[in-house]
């Protein structure tokens, strides 16, 4: 099985960050490539951040379908594309809130969600509400860090386990959703601090997309059809075929 | 009072046809100007249209804050880039789906949308999952017309009619909502065989922009934080500021 | 265009003390009238009061349509009457809470309403549920102020302002609805103050009243028909016709 | 046990055809006066009826609180009073629909009201709203039967059974509750042919009213609180005191 | 009538301080019977707990059927087995939490359960949840009180007191429902010191069983299909059938 | 890895139907085991039956944990047990139909279930309530077919594929969730006749105790709590010991 993980940002510095981790995480018999966008911003921490990669992330979706691979995984917490790339891919396509949170489901009542920026936390929030789980999410909270610090746990960890505790204490969580992908590490930090299951959304999104594949399933057309074709205008769209 | 339309799709051809209906709708006393974008697709009917119009569209929005318009209108139904124009302007931002729906629900407890393509009516359900009005909206029909169809209302209208119809008789609709800017003049048909009120997303948007720089308010900026100032790559952001 | 402004209480010193409110806040070219009940509770704060305005309420709705109105306002963030109102009248019929809800859920995420007494909160949260708006509110407040103290804003502001900021601090409120009409120059100091926005439900009625008529539009006769004609018994309904 | 049941309309003909249903309702030891309204409208169908009977209705409540009565039942169906009338009384109100209901809940997961006429329906419709019991109604229908005729069993019975057959084939209800009080000889037949319960919400109402005694309840002053003292003015009002 | 009521656990020395409970919470007439399992945990305060009591809880609501009892109460305030035994009988079941809820729906707007154990509360959850009574109920609180330590209201009533008061207080309870039967002492010195309703569920379940009875109602076949027969296997059920 | 699958029926030829069907689900490196319950009902299609299987499947969890399997599936689409089990258990536990439901969300926005008979329809609502995943649930669907039928396929496919195809026709379903195990043939035979996803409850609940386990992760301890030891009397619970 080839699976293709996108890190839906133009950093090559976070990318390479990434890369052992994702192995890490992969099952056996799973052939693994991350790579991040060519162009865009740096990071993905606000909707307008989201609104400039769109042309470039379904690029990449496209390329990943024409390699062959099985499955694609946009690995970022906001779920940045998801109607759009499903309706251009008949392979799975996985998300890491969305995976996170469904696998959260199915281990309490309650789910809280932490992340490090209140913009990500907004753009958390609309996810939600498109899922309609508002009613298994206990809250979403933020701790102030910047996406691009992650990398340094030992002082993310810190800030991201108070938030949690008052996730578990004050909102009643059963289980914590980490709100970033880019923290595995803290993530198993976090893991050995608190007393229920932390989900982290990299890992859940290369475990869904390799469950779907296993399973034979992919996203439902009738659900995200396939966009009619027309003229794009513009240099920007030159490559562009649909 | 300036307000600026953004029509956000690439057509010139659909914005000719736009201006005289939305001066039509203006109020006395508005100073409008109706533009579209200088590239991306033709018409936005799917996610993926969506996704390829941010960089467009937030350019746009800029644009207009900087000449000094009191407001700006997204002249769309599926209301696109929703969050990110928000977090990117201060002037009141407001789209069409949103608009009609708001003054829909001051006039009847079920609303139904009748929109062109089931592409747009799944883009509209994914927006009214995010502003939880679900209970309050009856059923999202389409009536498979293409957008750039509809400026000729006697082919689309008895399509359009044929649903309205239909969510009135048989899902309970109070209300029509159009689920497509530029339908101005099927919007009037419509009224005229219909016992229910049809509102226009088109007009909606623009009658909102109107009264809430009237009332002197725009979006919270606690809920549409400005985004964290960051490194864009790309030759296509080479002119992106923030 | 003409619009009727019904303040739904019996007091003429608070009639005198708003007049001048509305005439500010009603755009170029509406020509207002305000008027308040000839009978009944000298300010509306329970369902008790609200029980014993019906007939005195329709009463000047119908005058107000059979006068040519193009509109009535209930001037009331209670919103008393509603359904009677509407099933009474062909013109169309805003008040106050309702048309406030409106214009803030086009704002942002979360809606406080902040009002002057515990009885009238429990109005409002019986209002918001029949408009099944509950997931778009975060808390409903109250600041214990007497509704006749209202137009003394210096006593009035600070406890409202108190209530405000612990909607926006603790209940996550992205904007802030009055719970109040006849506070407009409480509302401009409370917006002096708070970085979210504000909003009236005295200008926002005026305001709604004033775009539907502007868009054509009116209740929906699907939703409120009109009552089945039938005898009323006694001296209090001598004059009543229907 | 003293149970005092206000029939809220004015005619003294439907009284009289209503004493020995309640009666028969009635168990052992409960000791029940019938009475109507002195004034207001001969039946109750819409919300401009509702909204009439406010002062009368009040009036009765206060007298039989005075009178030394453990509970008052208002007997209608669309519960008009609802939250005013709480205000007033510190003993048990209940009311038709929410007594039907809450018995229903207990009998089966999905209820469907059946109405006389669609103006009563959508007032069932606001009250169901206001108690938060959408998710578990299945849907409310209506035979087109005026009110004054259900007296007639043999005409109305079938109208009604039609709808409440399709209430439980296409809607999917488990258990049916007669909308409108005054069908108790109705409900007898209707039990005779249906194989799910049928709630009779006269009988339901008092039976609630009867337990909540024998419970020693009454409703919470928390959430119905005392009316604020005020003037009330005009010659209707003359003989009010709070 | 005669209704058997089950206390579904197999502690002889709680049944025999609840006899009298329940006797007195019994309205003349009826004619009361109280047994409990003759197997199985000695109390009910989990889901282990509850899914060793199935076999014995079937077999003794069968026997009341048989025996000829009129309704039959499962005495628990987490309404262990409830599709089970209504699938099974004829004659109404009614169970403590469900019972207590719906008498509390009629009391004001906002319901909290107190119970002993947070075992018990998530219990109650997961039942609420399946009532779709969430958007009723404000909190669910636990007292960390033993069940089997109830009959020793002294200490436990200061407990309960505080929890109680924080429903209040904090969480916006406009009604107290214990969330245990066996304690209709504390029941009744908490409706001393607090001013708002307080529901046993113990007096609720004989009270609503005893009003189905009087109204000739009970569940619905619709929603409870009578199981299909089948072989089942093993010693413990050499006894049953079906 | 070693997962045990524990079927909750006591029918050793179902047992045997089914044994290859879950090895072919396995992925590579799974140790699996298929075991079916000694005693109890020889299929599980009602909450009698449920109710009958407590002791027999609490027994076999703790003793899949105590002989050191990872994981334990309970092999049902009605999940049978599901607090009890995760009281009594530190290993992941997963069903069926919660499984299926949550890889389900990930490949559309409706789900609807189809499954054998109206009574295992009516526990599978009963446990979407209890998920609060209906919103997300278009339709539960039963094609009248005796769960042990279900192993010939040729006769059962039709029946189910029928409402399969209403499911998605009517009422929008964009993904089916069979709501039986047992039924692997028929998912893969209706996924040949069906254009949108179908999902295999015995593989769904599998590949997520695979990918739970994988993950390092298990059900919250928060949402269940151990239950409070106590004694259990009776000759069946002789070999009891928590």
């Amino acid at each position: 099985m080839r699976i293709k993980i996108i890190i839906p940002n133009a950093s090559k510095e976070f990318l390479a960050s990434q890369i052992e981790e994702r192995r890490r995480a992969a099952r056996h018999g799973v052939d693994l490539d991350v790579i991040c966008l060519s162009e865009g911003p740096v990071s993905l921490e606000s909707g307008v951040d989201e609104a400039l990669i769109g042309l470039a992330l379904l690029t990449e979706v496209r390329k990943a379908e024409q390699e062959g691979y099985d499955a694609v995984v946009i690995d970022a917490a906001t779920d940045p594309g998801g109607r759009a790339v499903r309706e251009f891919a008949d392979i799975p396509v996985t998300t890491g809130l969305e995976s996170a949170l469904l696998y959260a489901l199915s281990l309490g009542d309650k789910i809280s969600v932490v992340t490090s920026l209140e913009n990500s936390a907004r753009l958390i929030k609309d996810r939600i509400r498109t899922y309609e789980l508002q009613s298994r999410v206990a809250s979403i909270r933020f701790a102030n860090v910047p996406v691009l610090d992650l990398g340094h746990p030992a002082r993310t960890v810190k800030e991201i386990l108070k938030e949690a505790r008052r996730a578990i204490d004050e909102d009643g969580a059963d289980v914590i959703v980490l709100g970033n992908t880019g923290m595995s590490t803290v993530a198993r930090m976090l893991q050995e601090h608190l007393e229920v299951p932390v989900v982290d959304p990299a890992v859940a999104a290369l475990t869904l997309a390799t469950a779907l594949v296993q399973m034979g399933l992919s996203h439902s057309r009738r659900c995200y059809l396939p966009p009619p074709e027309k003229d794009v205008l513009g240099e920007a769209f030159k490559d562009w075929e649909f």
